[in-house]
């Protein structure tokens, strides 16, 4: 399946394309560069969302599930990317160990888990799956509906050492977003490689350290390619102390979001941009699309209702929320079939290796797609991220598209950078 | 176009499909450890004969053409594998200056020059062509039939570097296989990173040297997996100081060929193998199919007709055959509609990247298929090389075919690298 794409791209948004398809090598070779100087996380997806005008991330995932989502055609860039991590990391590995989420009941999910061992096993690892599930208690086996299945097996600590029954790994990859913190059999394992590091988990985690390392990032990037970096960073604030349930610090809410509202209201009207501005408002250790709303006027936050309270509330595996970001809401404009889609853009290492489109009839352009009911549409493979046309007009080129969506998701990954080196609670501190 | 595979694969291949299939973690390790210790050729593509019994490689080409035989879908594959190989060579690079063949009117060539000119863009480079024939006087622009256009310019030495006006690479990439030998203007850059290195060309390169080499991997990549390292290699021999004008060290050649025709006759009796053997007698520095003649009995040599010795005489660049390998034939019982297919597999640093069959509608199962009107089917993209399938039946599955593929061509690639190691005159000798 094409992904047909209807936006009637005009403005900024095709010049923004035209610098970036002039600017690849400069681009590709300051990519080259930063990697020199840091470490990409191990593996990310990117929500990106395309405004028509604007282009921005949303939301950096460093523990991406969904990868049951590429298509076939697009495994061996991925493989390929694996292999090229793997041999950074423990090039004599052997066995990998990947830590899902607890989840044993959703096929979807156990379709990554499938997809994730399938990708390292073509790299040259014996992949098996321990789950911190205490109901594993002996090797399960799970048939899912595509053909593939999983076998869960209890997690053992021995020591200084993770690994199964029969089984020591070299590296143990964690697709487990630790929401509700790190689980001690997780904790002083120096003998193995933990990958992401327990600091990419949400119990650590804040979407405003990442969105500023961001716009450090979106700074820099403008000035190489000389463009405004507000075409592809979406301004934020952010409030501690927040408590909806009980209807606590709500006034720093309110101001930030008023003051974010006219802040994009002159941007909107530098640019000629006729839109209403919106905002959204999220938990800032928030994922799952779970703790998101969005407010176009900060009066709407004084009358919130019992169910938008619930949902800001409590998000996965019943954390409390507390910090909030507020954040500038980039609409979507592309759609797919008449539903509005937004492409999610993955990475193995400093690699893009494919994407797909997250899709949700019943959303609008300006709401959260990441919800029940989205589906997901693979971005075919001769749409690749990696190939640029040069030769093709702004805006008219599907390529050239998600040449630019890989440009933009790797600066994401980029601030996840930044902002895992930031956090590192084993970092020397100079300063 | 999908490659339509008519082969019906029986006996020893099954089991050698089999193991290699069963291995993977173990032979993607066994090549990760190989690239810790050796460095892999910068590009490689392998001829490979799938004899159905036997699946050995035939050339090794370390200045490969072609690359516009790959289909787009191919394309990030090789971008990602060039992005990898350009970081570990000089990852500050912005220039890269190829140097193509002399030939200025093979609008095919041309087009695997545009081709790779684009795959290094892709990967952050800018791209010039340097041109070392002396007609190119002035920069010469070349549009070709696919919409591709090629501007040749002529190269500058300008005391230790070379470059084009007002371009300075950091890196230069040789397509151009040195049959000749090594025009001045190559020698002694210091300075710069020359890719592949001088001695790769076919003025130093010998085919014997590299089948001796891939002999040796041959037989320990046999211990590896369990397999008798016959079934992945063509035996071979060789002779020196012939001349076929003259009909001067045809003795040397009739006792080899006999020899050689004896060995396999008992490797066909060990393995009922029912067909009738031929070696292959091949120019030790030959390439672009040139020199290539087919032997069923060691009489054949003594009654060459002129046409015969012509073609035995003088391969590309107009050299001189002296040195010669007579090498066991491996038949190929693919087919693609009818007409005999080998396939060619193409690779960018340690990565498969890509490949397709050679196709030759008049030639048969014992005949060399590089030679005019040949034609060229790309392997589509599901059936990439890197994704075995575990759990087809060895036979079944095109993609474990096409795995096997990409392992034993990496097999040649390897054995490339220990050649050129052997070969590196500015190796340290300690012995």
């Amino acid at each position: 399946m094409v992904p047909h794409l209807v936006t009637a791209l005009t403005g900024p948004i095709n010049e923004l394309e035209q610098r970036i398809l002039e600017s690849t090598p400069v681009i590709e070779r300051w990519f080259r560069l930063e990697w020199m100087e840091h470490t990409p996380p191990f593996y990310t997806s990117v929500d990106i969302r395309n405004a028509g005008f604007k282009l921005a991330p949303v939301d950096t995932n460093l523990f991406p599930g969904g990868w049951n989502n590429l298509t076939n055609e697009m495994l061996p860039l991925a493989v390929q990317a694996a292999m090229a991590a793997i041999e950074k990391i423990c090039p004599e590995a052997k066995n990998l160990l990947l830590v899902p989420e607890n989840h044993t009941r959703n096929t979807f999910y156990l379709m990554n888990v499938a997809q994730l061992q399938r990708i390292f096993y073509s790299a040259g690892l014996n992949v098996r799956v321990g789950s911190l599930n205490p109901d594993i208690k002996e090797p399960t086996t799970i048939d899912l509906p595509n053909g593939d299945r999983v076998v869960l097996e209890p997690i053992i600590r021995e020591g200084r050492r993770l690994g199964l029954k029969h089984f020591d790994p070299c590296t143990i990859l964690l697709n487990n977003d630790l929401s509700a913190g790190v689980p001690g059999i997780l904790e002083d394992l120096h003998e193995q490689y933990l990958l992401p590091p327990l600091h990419a988990g949400w119990h650590v985690r804040r979407k405003s350290n990442h969105f500023r390392a961001y716009e450090e990032v979106a700074k820099r990037f403008g000035k190489l390619v000389g463009i405004d970096p507000w075409l592809i960073n979406p301004m934020f604030a952010q409030c501690g102390q927040v408590n909806f349930a009980e209807g606590a610090g709500l006034e720093c809410l309110q101001t930030n979001v008023d003051a974010l509202l006219a802040k994009i209201r002159r941007k909107y009207k530098e640019y000629g941009i006729q839109e209403r501005p919106f905002v959204v408002v999220k938990a800032d250790n928030g994922t799952y699309g779970m703790g998101v709303m969005m407010v176009r006027d900060a009066a709407e936050l004084a009358n919130l209702n019992r169910r938008t309270k619930n949902k800001m509330n409590v998000i996965k595996d019943g954390q409390q929320v507390s910090d909030v970001i507020i954040q500038e809401g980039v609409m979507t404009h592309e759609r797919i079939h008449d539903a509005v889609a937004e492409p999610v853009v993955y990475m193995m290492d400093r690699y893009v290796v494919g994407g797909f489109y997250r899709v949700h009839a019943e959303r609008g352009v300006d709401e959260n797609l990441n919800a029940p009911g989205a589906s997901f549409v693979p971005l075919a493979f001769e749409k690749s991220a990696l190939q640029p046309q040069p030769g093709s007009p702004p805006g008219a080129s599907v390529p050239n598209r998600f040449y630019m969506y890989g440009v933009v998701a790797r600066l994401a990954m980029l601030a996840a950078a930044y902002e895992l080196e930031a956090t590192d609670p084993e970092a020397e501190r100079y300063d």
